[in-house]
């Protein structure tokens, strides 16, 4: 777990994946940063590695992650990522285990230790409530708890289920947070999940397929600020 | 095969691979391109994925090679290497099938094709003069040759191995070149293989480890020059 | 290639792959052993690895195939396939590089070269005329060319087809035998592509799904002969 | 974790790995089973795949575990090893996420579960205490608990060790036992470690280097026995 981690719920997780590329990528990252800004509310921008050294150059408050990065240390190792050069591009952390490039238990173990060192901040995704539990004892600073029964249904995570996940976790660790993922495709599900009593969520293609990206942003991480706000009512 | 490929014989080719990251690799791609542009010799600059954009930005007459990619198309696929996106950034071409980064032969031939497909050139690793002949039939531009005999040996690849490889590839495609691998850990080692009969050699750990690595980028790529005009004499 | 392998053309090659397991295993292999007898056809039967030795010690004519193996060595190496004991359970053979287990270009390359140390023929799958070429240079006994766009159309390959993969392998070494693959699911389609000029063929999900697998194996098996014949005359 | 499943405290692990093939592992397997009765200690025995079949037929009281299996469910996948097909040809347990065959978190999970679902009994390998603990809410019947740092030294694991690896499993579930690996290479190193409070230890390479394996296999599970009673005094 990365210490002194500035980043505090509520929060918002944007990955554009490999939908978009050059300046797509680029304008993006803009409109986040701006929401980010105009909302007061963190995100986390998971930056194709190709691209993070020019997100971090051209946004002031996005939190800029790499959606993978190797264990190795410097040395041999083509086409490795290698958390050094992450981090000298500018990112300040690492998404780990996406089920597009899952690890195996331990290399996930060693690469949080990884991160830890050389300062990088971690998000672990997991797939069932045993395994954010589980993830919970490698200490990463964030943990997806991703109900998978509920991808594709249209139904996000109910208060139930936001429920039981952040107390699997925090019963392991209370410093990690859980962010819950699934079914976001627009600012409705944004409110209702957080409202729900999340203390981030995210989406990928929920804003890519959006006709207008940046619009989308603005509405999803307007609503994380507004239903964080209605809670505390 | 990525026609209308600038790149002529002889050639160079250099990977910092995870040795160097961040400033160390801009300035070894720096050395490189003022050694290309002195000598007159073409050279593959294989850099990390994190740092193409920025040396394609700051050379003149490298060729920025990424160091692997995926064969996927826009959409889904967290952490994969989008070959648009490598474009995107900079790149002119992609080494496949390093040993540190093995593919299969399938996976192998349809990135082949999906390089061709958005420009990009091919540069395929190999480990015998039967995997060369073998991958010649997939038609990528040039053919590392890499008698894994030699490796760590301090022999470089004598005159019989270098005619033989060069023979086995011309014979499947005369188009595709062939740069002969193993051993160059100074000027004179590039002297011998190119003044043997070869049309390219490369190195990692010959250059990252010299004690002043401008100035072994700078002998190296000199040989070339002395080497190639040597044999024509 | 493993030398003096006594299989010879036509021939016919069945998997059961995942579908089948414990008796039906044996009573499929069973049934393939009586109809290679009664038609004196070559059969191949790719046989899960825990069946090995039971299909081995209770079939008289079937060539045991193994569907994948290790390049290891005797030694460390949990859950690895290792050549000798698939030699000491009874194969004689083993399937590389099928789509389902695709191997590395060097890894095919050093498998093919384990299996002919230990004396275990190859076959070795490809998807299109350009792999089957290239897969000849490591000299398998047997190339497995399934044009991977007439998978689930229906369609067997067609006599050009044929011709080609042919042409492209034997162009590179004469003695490997060339395995026409694809949409075999009755014995026309079986007694098609051998009447076309190929050298043999096979199935998987077409004796599986058949409401009597031992007449579809003896349907089969018997049109490999008839279109053999018929080719002669 | 399969239920009703009979194997109890004190018990011993041996895998042959691939050091061994053909006739050497069933004299290994018969040596275990007559140890295993002799001093009535349970004995799991990770039998290559090929080899479980004859195995568990010759055999009386040892526990058959296959060193690995995949999750799938009966239909495509050639060359992997079904779930199914294990109980059939005898197999009562499966060893998953060995350190020569890690599986992801996630494939781990699903994986447990399929055992469950086939009544096959589950021991996962871990390498850290913190790794032991997370696994444990996957709820197999067994955790190796192998501090990677020991291994090679000539050290087993010591009372510390022991103590704390058994407390942070059972701290999640109190039914998973816990195996504890590392540096077994003679009935003394067996000794000592049950003695210091194991449940079970298991061995590869110190019974497959012995000169005479069947008197280190009758030592070690002897001193199994002697430990486990001296405890009770």
């Amino acid at each position: 777990m990365k210490q002194n981690f500035s980043l505090k719920p509520p929060f918002f997780e944007i990955g554009p994946k490999s939908y978009l590329y050059g300046e797509d990528v680029l304008a993006l990252a803009k409109a986040a940063d701006a929401a980010s800004e105009k909302y007061d509310v963190d995100v986390i921008f998971t930056t194709p590695i190709v691209d993070i050294r020019r997100v971090a150059d051209n946004t002031k408050r996005l939190f800029v992650f790499a959606p993978h990065m190797d264990s190795l240390r410097p040395g041999r190792g083509l086409a490795d990522i290698l958390p050094e050069s992450l981090v000298s591009a500018g990112a300040v952390g690492v998404m780990l285990n996406h089920v597009e490039r899952p690890l195996s238990l331990s290399a996930l173990a060693q690469t949080v230790r990884r991160a830890d060192e050389v300062g990088l901040a971690t998000i672990v995704c997991t797939d069932t409530i045993s395994e954010a539990a589980a993830v919970a004892y490698f200490k990463p600073n964030i943990i997806v708890a991703e109900p998978s029964e509920l991808i594709g249904t249209g139904t996000t995570s109910d208060e139930e289920y936001v429920r039981r996940s952040i107390g699997a976790v925090k019963s392991v660790d209370p410093d990690i947070y859980v962010l819950q993922g699934a079914g976001i495709s627009k600012g409705e599900d944004v409110y209702k999940v957080i409202f729900a009593g999340a203390e981030a969520t995210g989406t990928s293609s929920g804003v890519i397929k959006a006709k207008d990206r940046a619009a989308m942003v603005d509405e999803m991480i307007g609503a994380v600020r507004k239903a964080w706000d209605d809670r505390k009512k």
